[in-house]
């Protein structure tokens, strides 16, 4: 039997929480942390609701995995989030030692990768799966928003 | 008359923080966020008590200095720090858009700098003031932590 926890399973779930993030009128992304096929951590972008720069998905799921894996190393986890993580991700990431990293959506103008930024030697990252269904979702958002402005 | 709140009397109160740090086993690092001579955010590690990497001083002050002013964005503010950034920190300043950061001593191994981390264009950053004070203490936790293991 083929094993229905992959990672295009655990990105769905990473977008379902871009989607309450779209609900809630932020720039929608998600993200979702997975040890052994469980998902330990979920997270969306709240920047705006909590006027707060630092609550993007990845920094909330960084630290609700850590709340329950009661430490602060995300060995043995993955991350999957909707979009290229930035800087600040990225360097959370670093700090967290997590091995893998799998988004969907480039950031061609504010990712990790166009910033240089210095990932952990244990981690490995790669893109692009569901990446149309996320980026539709980010553009949908930015067509709206400049709609009602 | 001078000035009593200058910047060394700032990074001062910096470096209490990171004395607060060094009481608690963190690795002692201090920030404070000022606008108009007033401190409306203070900071020190918590990574380890809080299990969660996510916890650096300058990214609770962050977000407390924007609890404070109701808004995101940290126009205006000055952040005093005792240690360079990180990649993390750094990528939070940038999306604050804090025009600018003192930090007291450099970290060569993991600093913004080494690490090339971008700021923002409305971001000055210097670094130096009270460096050996800050230094020393960082020094002293690390020599005592030797001991202890």
């Amino acid at each position: 039997m083929e094993n229905p926890f992959d990672d295009t399973y655990f990105m769905k779930k990473a977008l379902q929480e871009a989607e309450l993030a779209y609900e809630k009128g932020e720039i929608p992304v998600g993200a979702v942390i997975v040890i052994q096929d469980r998902i330990i951590a979920r997270g969306h972008n709240l920047t705006e609701l909590l006027n707060d720069v630092t609550a993007h998905a990845e920094m909330q799921a960084i630290t609700a995995a850590s709340n329950f894996l009661g430490g602060k190393f995300l060995h043995n986890c993955t991350l999957y989030v909707t979009l290229e993580p930035c800087q600040m991700c990225a360097g959370a990431l670093y700090w967290s030692q997590i091995p893998k990293i799998i988004y969907a959506a480039r950031d061609e103008q504010r990712g990790c990768i166009v910033m240089d930024t210095t990932l952990h030697p244990k981690t490995t990252m790669t893109g692009g799966l569901l990446a149309e269904e996320a980026s539709a979702l980010l553009k949908r958002f930015f067509i709206e928003k400049r709609n009602l402005n």
